[in-house]
């Protein structure tokens, strides 16, 4: 046995045998322990902050002395009394073993710190970022081996660091000779690597270590929302996480008008550009002040969005996405620098990456969305559907994976339904219908509290009730299918055929009152025939996207679904099943994913590994479009009926039975203008 | 013996056997016969054009039939038809050998054409250039196999060209979709693959075959003077040249001024490079209008220049060059989009290299010098000294190279000279004075006549006579001490000590006539002995700079001498010797290169070889500071001297004896004058 002293690190529990006087850091680094570093162990950084612990420890079979850790030596005393440190704290760089002694790494002195998602799934994202810090001394100019400072700092780099060589652009260069001298010499530097390229690249270079913190934009760029998460580089942790509406509704509300924009006005997509540009400059300044830090520190930043938003960005004109055969300009990732993009409020140097698009209608957002769910690597058959204006579908497993899009309308997120609105307070988003009174119970966006239950108008009474989110509007024509209101062709029955009072005449159809808010000069909110139709165009498209994925795959069912997307989050899964939405499966097999695309877009700002994981996965995924299958038809007029016309839904009838009715009286009910009106993208 | 066809290429005189029906493209491809094609054998670019010959040929050993070459087919008319072919001309891509046949390919044909200096030496330029165009056909977008515009150009460049992975920036992604939609997918692609990426760039895309020429610049970026070579990149072919003034003499003459005003100005360094690139801008212009090709066709540049000019080209402030250490922002060569520099009138992504820099003080144009004049590669031992403002001197053989550089000042320019003026029109270039009856006999610029030759007066009409330009003035001062007028420690004699009423007192000392045209209204052109003492100061410089490298490499004598610079074409090298500019060496040793660091600037232009070759030479050069070696002091006293004090000059004794004065009268001569005066870099 050795009689050098034993070193245990916790929480890894990494241990071996030292010679008295190695400093810590050193210790941790061979034994392969994660113990931050910027500074190279000069404790200028005080990013190897540990603990020692001391005492008897029969777990691992050691006893602590208080001598076992070595006295503060002058440069660790400085360091304390100039910047502080926690009580119980050491700098691993300074201390040195004496003797057996237990050390223990706080989360913040992890690098590779293993960041636990919030979302439903337990993965953790592995930080292993393209941009690292690292503090050098640089040599200073020798008239008698002149060479550039720019060649004095990456010979510092790879003799105090180990890194290959460097490249710096003209913003770098020009500012470099300045910065290297006001630090005298020393320097922090942030250096991105790509998985793309050899050479490390300078992207920011601060004298001495004045900075000690950089951050990453993860974007997710969609047609009505614009959300941003913004994380330390370091720990991946998310400092803030805000979202602004996209400007560019004022040229279109859906993807289809603002390409019909781009092609109607000259310079058009170029308005759009500058527009969205400018809200993701706006929110940028706007995350970085939540977040407290300041913008220059913010050096990457990761795009997700779909192919049309993706090329508005890149001022590409989108006018080829909105017509077959919907070629993109590009569908490979792409690196490029903020300013190229304007984006002139983060640091000028920060590094852009936006994700691979799928094809021309499945985008860099559904790339992500794969990034996040891995249905490559699933051992069953899932089916990933991040909910959106289009609908974004995957299916597969560790053999083969199929994408294509559909296009489900807006229907879903509240728009063109009558009383539809957006996800905000005073939205109804739960329903219930009594199936033998027929009357409804509900619950409102920013309040728990039933319709029905005590207390209910003293919640609502700033708010009101002002209309139906999204998810409000499948829950009703769920619960309305379920309490015999409508049949399964989507007819609304009348009062006569239903029982009650609340379905009203209108026109040559009949709607369902939700809430009579007239009393008190509300809205009233109904659930009309035309409602249903559009419901129905919505659920029948993603259902049809959904069964040709399966068609191809050579399968009836698939074993889980997987609903993305913020709208996803909120949808019931037993009404969504109910309506037809998606195919048939255990209801306990059917999760939301939350945000799947803004995380996909998180992993990738986190780990270089997911950029090289997420290219190959595109390039190998199967791409299906929906525009020219002749099944597509088929399969929509089918599943046209709720919850289907054809298809079986067993699993759903063990759960809930849906009640033979038919209110077709012939020729009355506009049952067929749903399939002659024209489905856009959007 | 094959019975097939022989086809034998001229001038190659590469020959092989071939079955009937091979297109001679294809032939000349086998044996590697250099000839063009950018459409690939499509019949459109006609860069593939050959003369067959027929007849006999008993130098061949074949007779060639009529009926050795095919009919002409229906593209190949068609291109007559509409293009026109010149008689005798037919397309290599079309034809087809039918029996043995001679087969010449003219020069324009020839890609890697051999492009003969016009300067002293004989040393061919091999064309491959780092751009270079190709034609393709692009298949169109799938909606079954989505794939970005992006990657099927890349696609097709792989299966018709051979190229591996290409890349695009946003300014190109921009316009892609519209160039490939417009030429009905077909574009001619300009590709850049540089030295130091894998990666082919594309830099410029053009539907279908709509421009087959672009062009190159090759700048030498002077303190004076900014001078420019317009380059087919096809061939090497020179269009056109061109030189502006470098408008920032306006901040200051000589580059230590300039730094100077960086310094004491704010925003100076800035002022000067926006200066600097405005005038590249317009001589861009100037030159695509001499040339007459559109500026956009100019799709590469390469600078060389001095350390200074490179810094206020980049954007980098010169501060630290004016200061020891004179350390440079970065050493190596550069690659830059021009936009990065503002230059918009080429072609805004034309690719921009900058020659890398030896040291602080010898810049990317010595590289350039060593590029064109190739010490490393020669058997004997040549000091290459680029006669300017500052003199970079290169020293050297197969072995090893010195380089360093020396601050000669403006005196061979005529600055700094009283009667000194630029080289134009009415400046004395030469000079002889008779040591008998001391009278000069001279030549202005712009006449072949001696001023004691009939029709002089005539001539002279126009211009006048000025002034004395660079090389005037040195042979003037050689011409004095050869006639007995100076003696050897620069002191010109007094009328009494000479003899001639030419010497003239001028306070305490002694100026020498030349011409005195105040009769007719002209100036009195005179030598002063303040003009002495300046060409001394310049000339010790230069000379201590030699022997400085001289005692680095151990030797007391050079094999030959090679003067660069545009003002080195000028100088006489007898009188040079005279003077003790240069080392002592054998007069049929001293040669002029002419402007090297422009040729060099070509090579590096034309020749992707070349860089990594000058980039290799730079880091392998010796680079030795005069600013702080102890000796530079002691030989630049001791070459105060005319030609030198201690140093024998036995060759330069073999054609002219200097007579043996010495005008010193004790306390009268001001003869350490020069010494006290401060000597500056510029």
């Amino acid at each position: 046995m050795s009689t050098e002293p034993l070193v245990i690190f916790t929480p890894s529990g990494k241990r071996g045998h030292f010679p008295a006087g190695t400093p810590i850091l050193t210790a941790a680094r061979q034994l392969g322990v994660d113990l931050d570093s910027v500074c190279g162990g000069r404790g200028i950084c005080s990013k190897c902050q540990i603990t020692p612990s001391f005492g008897e420890f029969s777990k691992h079979g050691v006893t602590v002395q208080e001598d076992a850790i070595s006295e503060w030596n002058s440069v660790e005393q400085r360091y304390k009394d100039k910047r502080g440190l926690i009580d119980g704290r050491r700098l691993g760089c300074q201390a040195t073993v004496q003797g057996d002694i237990v050390i223990d790494v706080p989360p913040e002195s992890q690098v590779h710190r293993q960041v636990v998602r919030k979302a439903a799934s337990d993965r953790t994202i592995t930080m292993d970022p393209a941009t690292h810090l690292y503090y050098v001394e640089v040599d200073e100019p020798d008239m008698h081996e002149p060479t550039g400072d720019l060649e004095r700092l990456e010979r510092a780099l790879q003799e105090q660091w180990e890194i290959g060589s460097i490249t710096a652009d003209l913003k770098i260069l020009t500012r470099l000779q300045t910065v290297l001298r006001k630090g005298k010499w020393a320097a922090t530097v942030a250096l991105h690597k790509s998985h793309k390229d050899e050479a490390h690249k300078v992207v920011e270079i601060w004298s001495g270590m004045t900075e000690d913190r950089i951050y990453g934009l993860a974007i997710d760029l969609g047609s009505t929302t614009i959300a941003a998460h913004l994380c330390d580089l370091r720990n991946g942790e998310v400092k803030a996480s805000t979202g602004v509406m996209n400007p560019q509704i004022r040229f279109g509300e859906d993807l289809m008008s603002r390409v019909s924009y781009a092609m109607m006005n000259p310079g058009g997509d170029q308005e759009m550009t500058n527009a969205v540009r400018t809200a993701i400059n706006g929110l940028t300044e706007a995350i970085a002040t939540e977040a407290g830090i300041r913008p220059f520190q913010i050096l990457e930043t990761v795009f997700v969005c779909n192919p049309v938003m993706h090329h508005l960005l890149l001022g590409i004109d989108p006018v080829e996405l909105g017509q077959a055969p919907f070629a993109l300009a590009t569908s490979e990732s792409l690196a490029l620098n903020a300013r190229d993009l304007d984006l002139n409020v983060m640091n000028e140097n920060a590094q852009v990456y936006i994700l691979p698009c799928i094809a021309g209608h499945v985008g860099a957002d559904a790339a992500a969305v794969a990034l996040s769910e891995e249905p490559d690597k699933s051992e069953d058959l899932v089916l990933v559907v991040d909910v959106g204006t289009n609908a974004e579908i995957l299916l597969g497993n560790k053999e083969r994976v199929l994408a294509c899009s559909s296009p489900t309308g807006p229907a879903f997120e509240g728009a063109q339904i009558s009383s539809g609105q957006r996800a905000a307070p005073g939205a109804i988003e739960r329903i219930e219908i009594n199936p033998e009174t027929k009357e409804p119970r509900f619950r409102v966006i920013g309040s728990d509290i039933w319709s029905d239950e005590d207390g209910f108008d003293a919640v609502i009474a700033t708010t009101g009730i002002t209309g139906i989110c999204g998810s409000g509007i499948i829950e009703a024509v769920a619960e309305m299918r379920i309490a015999g209101l409508l049949d399964p062709k989507g007819l609304i029955g009348s009062a006569e055929q239903t029982g009650t009072s609340r379905s009203i005449p209108e026109g040559r159809t009949h709607s369902y009152v939700i809430h009579d808010g007239s009393a008190e000069g509300g809205p009233v909110i109904t659930v009309t025939q035309g409602d249903i139709r559009a419901i129905q165009l919505a659920k029948s498209a993603l259902y049809a996207g959904a069964r040709l994925l399966m068609d191809e795959m050579g399968v009836d069912t698939v074993d889980r679904v997987v609903l993305a997307g913020a709208f996803g989050a909120h949808i019931s899964t037993k009404h969504a099943m109910v309506l037809g939405m998606i195919p048939d499966a255990p209801l306990d097999k059917v999760t939301s994913a939350g945000n799947a695309a803004g995380t996909g877009a998180r992993i990738a700002l986190s780990n270089l590994g997911a950029r090289v994981e997420i290219e190959r996965i595109v390039r190998e995924i199967t791409k299906v479009e929906t525009a020219i299958e002749p099944k597509f038809q088929e399969h929509f007029v089918n599943a046209n009926a709720i919850p289907h016309a054809t298809d079986p839904f067993p699993e759903l009838a063990k759960i809930t039975t849906l009640p033979d009715v038919s209110f077709n009286t012939g020729g009355s009910g506009g049952g067929d203008q749903g399939g002659r009106r024209r489905r856009r993208r959007g």
